[in-house]
């Protein structure tokens, strides 16, 4: 069976994140003047072949710390279905 | 009232993604088989001042139109809340 997979792969708490804070740098001059807290991270979807939720989030989460993501700067959240 | 948001930001469909080609590329390489049609993508959080979700929603969505989002390649998802 084929099951559709979203990782949100985002930096943890505490690591700067320059790409946000040019985000809101940038909100003031365009009018949005409550947005704050701007954080970027990476959502990355795919198919995964497996025989059921539970092998093919076995196979994700092995990925996630394999390739995904470098667990020192950064966490990931899996959605599976 | 402060919401959270979450923009996920993809590639239309059609659209070359030369960032998930190469994850699929090494996904062999690392014993992972089943893997494919990677597409990665931005995903965006942060919060917005806002009266209630409908107000929150429209802010949003203008800031994907014009700063998040490049809508001649990109589609936008959001999630409020």
């Amino acid at each position: 069976m084929r099951f559709p997979v979203l990782v949100e792969v985002r930096l943890r708490p505490g690591i700067a994140d320059p790409q946000g804070a040019t985000i809101q740098r940038a909100l003031p001059a365009l009018g949005f003047a409550g947005v704050a807290e701007v954080r970027v991270g990476k959502a990355i979807r795919f198919t995964v072949e497996a025989t059921d939720a539970a092998a093919a989030r076995g196979q994700v989460d092995e990925l996630c710390q394999r390739l995904l993501a470098n667990p020192v700067i950064e966490d990931t959240a899996v959605t599976i279905g």
